[in-house]
């Protein structure tokens, strides 16, 4: 048998046609592919239509050896992949009895009672495999034709994540030449995109000339800025023998504004100082509403260092939780540096956490002033290790702000943590 | 001439085919095209190689009417749109010389003397029409292809969007049939997705014999469903005038479950709810650790109705801000019925807000036990309106577990306001 070194990746489903949807699946699919050496040659969105469907796929095993389908493996009439994939292929289905009854106990351990069109997706075409979903009734399949492969992975990202590095990944590595796509990530917080290319445009060239050659890419997102440095070799150890010195080269040049190396949420990263030092953390916020301590919870563990928050949106709470003076609002306003003070020091206090944080903005769109316009942000740390406060000024929509400004007090706290200039 | 009435979206260059690259013009064009009334069928990204491009290019020409390309317009090698293009229609490409003059002027306003390869840039395949572009050197291609039309646009957003609300959309209007897609939004927690398609599905057929036809999507995202109703139409009132009395047949057949019959937010319909009792709310947050009031202080203005909350991570912290039971908490364990109430009213008479409401609960991975499993949530409810409480088991990860936990607790809040029933 050939190995595998070509792929094209299909979306099913009309909803990711919209104006709004953005298709994520793949971005995973192909870094899993990139990884184990497959190239993707083009991915395609197709809408819930049999003749479109058949069409794509058709084109699809006409120019690779590898066709990923996500999605539409649902138990409605518009979700037809399993259908149109097995007409295509000439494999016509038959109901699997043993994926029946897994989806009956499926429904049965709720309490609940299998809908009859859930026995749609108990359906395999001739000579698939059929791959488990540990989060959902659709099962994947994976059919070998020939010399080629095609996988269908259920669409709910939950779903398909485990399959996809689970079973689908090691399926495929049986049926690669063993080369693959190796890559390190450093994230960075306090500068733009062009001052961050400015900072490694010097290393492009020695990267690119290396053996195995160094691809860069750099991305933003919601104010934050990733550098993706890839190399192409037989092993991690290969590439990482090119890919250590070269981060080692961008996080010099790059300096105090690095918070990962290794590609961690800064959530994740502040976590670790704190859970190194024993130090619990207590939020007071205003204008990110929550925000702050939702992203630090997001992570499992989260409770050895997190202690409590208190979300602070009126001025009287302000007063009530955080035990802010009223004169003190009086003074300078809610959003003020004094303020943000106080608030940081209330909830270190009340909590007896050893690390204090709060944040007080505007996010908008209404409450800006000429003095102090939509954006202002002003974030104070209480600990141990010493207190700071700032003014941020940022731009941008609700949203944005309020990311940057959750974004930027964690960022904040790494610094101090870590002894880093604070800008 | 025919109207034009489908469509397909090929994205050009390698780079967007890397597991971290979005490609968002699509969304733009999608938008444009269907305020033209234009359906999009299908969207593809495809790399720099010729042989892959022209066969996807040939793929959408055998589908539908209007092909739109985006990008490879640039003056490298690796930008092939305009060659293949050409190659595919049978239509010679020859240099434009009012196009080579203006790459020329622009690269002298800067100062610049114009490299030769951007001659590259000026070539038009025979019958094209070119396309003005005022933020780059790239013009865009308008071919008509016996009743089809092809259209070639700038990758950079900046280029593409002037372009495609300019030229490109006064161009389709005077080639589409005047009507457009319109949609409503039906909204539904607590159903699933089939058990929401076997309540509507009786209605399908008489909905698609309708005048205009109404098409239906059913979506499932992070616990919530949605209902899509589309329907094609001159007008607004004109498409409403079906979709209005579909939505009220959904609505009937779905009962308590729908929240928003327009679209809205869960945060939203509960915010619109208070503000119209001049009632404010105060959240005890555990395992959603400040998820439920971000989610509720993303929405602008809802400094009108939410007053604050305390995110009452550890155990201690429900002692001391919320003034729980130490012994409560011993008898029942910090994820029950009692400790939720306790939590609710604690939130409710510290802060002077009308409605309290608590969350209790293990988000996972770890914590569970046999007899509180990982996705054991407790939600409190203290309001004038009456009191309540309710143990659900939700499944799924973490994320899930916990946005679950935060969209059931507002939608508890939903019907207990409107006098639906809580299961």
């Amino acid at each position: 048998m050939q190995a595998l070194s070509s792929a094209e990746i299909i979306a099913v489903g009309s909803e990711l046609l919209t104006p709004t949807r953005i298709d994520t699946n793949s971005l995973a699919i192909t870094d899993t592919l990139n990884q184990l050496g497959i190239e993707v040659r083009a991915k395609t969105i197709v809408g819930d239509r049999r003749a479109d469907l058949a069409a794509v796929v058709r084109g699809a095993l006409a120019r690779v050896d590898l066709v990923v389908l996500c999605g539409g493996l649902g138990p409605t009439d518009d979700d037809l992949t399993r259908e149109v994939v097995a007409d295509v292929l000439e494999r016509p289905l038959r109901e699997d009895a043993v994926i029946t009854e897994a989806i009956r106990a499926r429904f049965r351990r709720r309490n609940l009672t299998m809908p009859d069109i859930n026995r749609r997706q108990a359906m395999v075409p001739g000579g698939g495999v059929v791959l488990a979903n540990v989060n959902g009734t659709a099962p994947g399949l994976w059919i070998e034709h020939g010399d080629q492969v095609v996988v269908l992975l259920p669409g709910p990202p939950r779903e398909l994540g485990p399959m996809l590095e689970g079973e689908v990944r090691q399926r495929l590595s049986a049926r690669v030449s063993g080369e693959g796509l190796f890559t390190r990530v450093v994230r960075i917080f306090g500068r733009s995109e062009s001052h961050t290319e400015e900072a490694v445009q010097p290393f492009y060239q020695p990267w690119a000339a290396g053996a195995p050659a160094i691809e860069v890419t750099i991305l933003a997102a919601r104010g934050a800025i990733d550098l993706h440095l890839t190399a192409r070799a037989h092993s991690q150890a290969e590439a990482f023998a090119v890919l250590d010195p070269a981060v080692r080269q961008a996080v010099a040049a790059l300096g105090d504004d690095v918070y990962s190396e290794s590609g961690h949420a800064i959530e994740q990263v502040t976590g670790t100082l704190l859970r190194a030092r024993g130090w619990h953390l207590a939020a007071a916020e205003s204008c990110t509403g929550g925000l702050l301590l939702s992203r630090l919870t997001d992570v499992p563990g989260s409770s050895d260092y997190v202690a409590c928050g208190i979300v602070s949106y009126s001025n009287q709470s302000k007063l009530d939780l955080l035990g802010v003076d009223a004169e003190m609002i009086e003074a300078h306003g809610a959003v003020s540096e004094p303020v943000a003070r106080a608030m940081a020091a209330g909830i270190r206090n009340r909590s007896g956490a050893e690390v204090g944080i709060a944040i007080t903005g505007i996010a908008g769109p209404g409450g800006g002033t000429e003095a102090k316009p939509v954006g202002t942000v002003v974030i104070a740390l209480e600990t141990p290790a010493g207190a700071l406060v700032r003014t941020r000024q940022l731009t941008g929509g609700r949203d944005l702000i309020r990311a940057m400004a959750a974004h930027g007090a964690l960022d904040m706290l790494r610094r101090l943590l870590t002894g880093r200039q604070v800008p």
